[in-house]
């Protein structure tokens, strides 16, 4: 039995003319760094920058968003969780309000970076353990929509009814991502990273190619999933802090500009 | 040997239509707190709000606009130092551009709960011994006006020639603040808290109609301070954690609006 | 029906010579405070002190420990979830190690302030949190009770037959304390604070006496609770930051002073 | 004209039989990492662990700790400021005795985790502006020395007449250590890492057999410094977060372990 995602993604066509790749980076911390944001940054559409609660500061949000002005890059937020220790990733009972003040608290910081560069917000991406939070619990994904409604941007995360449906009622729009160097489930869900088969770039620059052009992935039991983006492009979100990360993202990079030179 | 503070606070007049009443709220912590901010929101003009390093959180802070908001108070941010432990209030030694970033990253965070409100940012006031550093440096008072120029609002900070001018150099207005719950040099310059004595509410009452009926205040050895309000109202800033806070607030409404009515 | 708590607290009959009162104290945070911590060491015979996470910090920690010398209290540990923000209170999702390792890193740290005054830890008491997730998870019930059993030390509860047994088995001794400040239910357990009847002081003071005398205490609906402690003194818990807490405190020492004297 | 270091480390040849090698390991954080740990602690002898203020965490301590215990490593504190996002290398004006109690704290945290694996704490060794702090201060320096005596260890630092003198005068023990990877100035002091030349595992190789044979090491401009250590071995000193870190260490062991050889 094959599968099919949720039905076209009608915001994606709004905001994506081209494919594009997408990047969480600035997630280092003073002295510490999780990624080659410098190098990566170059070669990508769309940054979510990290506002200084599971990860950056705001020394690297200002450099973040200074490299991205100058490489031409669109800016999300990436909030998370205030847990720089645990990254972001434990899970915390915290109420929706309090996860609606932690949005708007980190979304705004990295507003006013962008603002005085004469740049503009372009989305928001939860982090981690927040956007499991997000899939996970209809409050918290009505907080986090509160948010970007109240913020006026866009949402940002992988094909998920239930997210994409509490958009559209609420009037915020989604932009649908889509992972290719973890592995998916036949029922379109994403395999956590750490149960995952590693990709190494060839895989990762053919499964790119293979759902622009036919519009499905195989899951991890090689099964076809179709991704129902339709004729619209996609963005291409890749983990910046895998170890062959730079390589994927470069192979992936010309994965995509095929792609989009075929349109 | 009398004294006079540097002229007419040119760009009070601009933002100052009445003498009013400014305070610093929303200090607290989680479930600490350091004074009583909804009783003292009540009675106030403009409020400057922590904004989450050396005081206050995303929770507070979402309280404190929303309150401003229903009693018709003006907000300003109130960055300080990540210094939580020290309330802001060690020197430490930190960078012109670091300075910056971190009164961009804590008043983006306020904007947005105040845009979120339909609110404006009123000023910036820097807390603590950040405050004292831009007195100090002149980089550092470099780095403050740069933000509040970038971000397009004026700081508000007690009369100081060095800081009006370079302010004014630099097109940033300056809201001049007055107090009157701590002692004054004959120059001038703000003695110590902890070298101040200590003002029952009926001294700061008539301080406060002596200041709007004289233009001046009377030092701690018993000279006359000329404060060159000229005919501009001026801005009466009253320290909320004092024990009396709620007490010298209350006597000083009645002085500022005693002020207000004779204008 | 009236319920009866877990048998005689045989490892009380160790510690406790004569009904004794604890407190947690230093759970401030630089200048925020949560209790009156210097006027209620004077008045008790045990402190569990903050370690820095939950509240507390290494200034506070070494002014609490001079104090409980000087009035000759003894000191436990009261370790808590690396949470200052939401005083650790809030759940969160950490495994068994990493609470072993919380556990040790804050208890050793009070340890160092206790060496160098020439005073022994006395016990541990998990706080907020951390203690309600030993009492609903064995795995970090057996956490804490290892990093008991390591360093050397009780630990302290409120009665709880599954707590008691496993500290047993594992050879650490349990300290069975009482709360009379809050409500209980029928089967011996104690109410939320938040859904618990106030307590004046009259009546805490004459609780502690029933308590002593009859071995019981009435539950919220009215019911007789037998405490099983038998001819065993207990150790009397109460909060330290209610709004009358030095109150209640000043009333149960009286108690406990009577109850004392009676034996 | 060239220099001669302070005298005879007399109390070096208390603590050390042979020619030793200490890194500074453990200064990570949650999922950030500063050094290959691992590999490190592999080929030395003594290890400054990072206690969870500049640099470390509870989780990160205890495997260090059981790391140092399976390679027979000895372990000191490597107490630094509350300052994670500056890595404790920010200049910040603290009191003595808040430098006292963040040292006892640190140092008592790391004591724990070595108590429960059976292991002696070796030494305390302050880290980054906490060390230049010490060596600038009197007071600061007593601080630490105070510390070191109520928590009975020696304290480990680079050659310096005062404070050896100090930890003389106070009866603390002093194990003067000595670094080859970074300058020296012909007066005996070590030239800032930014302004060093870097040095090649060759020239580290051969400065360490050096020092050892003729007792003496080539100042920046060329000029002989004499170390006096005398007929004592010494504690040499390497830098773990260096690119080369994991070289230079390895070609130390081998220069070192030549030294021993020929005692």
């Amino acid at each position: 039995m094959n599968s099919q995602l949720t039905g076209t993604a009608d915001t994606n066509s709004k905001y994506l003319k081209k494919y594009e790749i997408v990047c969480d980076l600035g997630e280092g911390y003073g002295r510490y760094t999780v990624a080659p944001d410098e190098e990566i940054m170059k070669i990508i559409d769309v940054a979510n920058i990290a506002c200084g609660f599971h990860g950056g500061d705001y020394n690297i949000m200002r450099r973040m968003v200074k490299l991205a002005k100058k490489f031409n890059v669109k800016v999300g937020s990436h909030p998370g969780f205030p847990d720089r220790m645990g990254f972001g990733r434990r899970k915390w009972d915290i109420s929706p309000e309090e996860v609606y003040n932690m949005v708007i608290y980190q979304t705004g910081a990295l507003k006013a970076f962008l603002e005085t560069e004469g740049m503009k917000l372009n989305h928001i991406k939860p982090h981690g353990e927040l956007y499991f939070y997000v899939e996970r619990n209809k409050e918290i994904m009505k907080a986090v929509l509160t948010a970007a409604k109240n913020l006026n941007v866009p949402v940002v995360g992988a094909k998920n009814k239930d997210y994409a449906r509490m958009a559209e009622q609420m009037g915020v729009d989604f932009i649908q991502e889509l992972y290719v160097d973890i592995d998916w489930t036949v029922d379109g869900k994403l395999v956590p990273v750490a149960e995952s088969r590693t990709k190494n770039p060839q895989i990762i620059h053919d499964t790119i190619l293979k759902a622009g052009w036919t519009d499905s992935i195989t899951s991890l039991d090689n099964k076809k999933v179709t991704l129902n983006f339709g004729p619209n492009p996609f963005l291409l979100c890749l983990h910046s802090d895998f170890s062959d990360a730079l390589e994927n993202i470069k192979v992936a990079r010309k994965a995509i500009d095929l792609l989009n030179q075929k349109k």
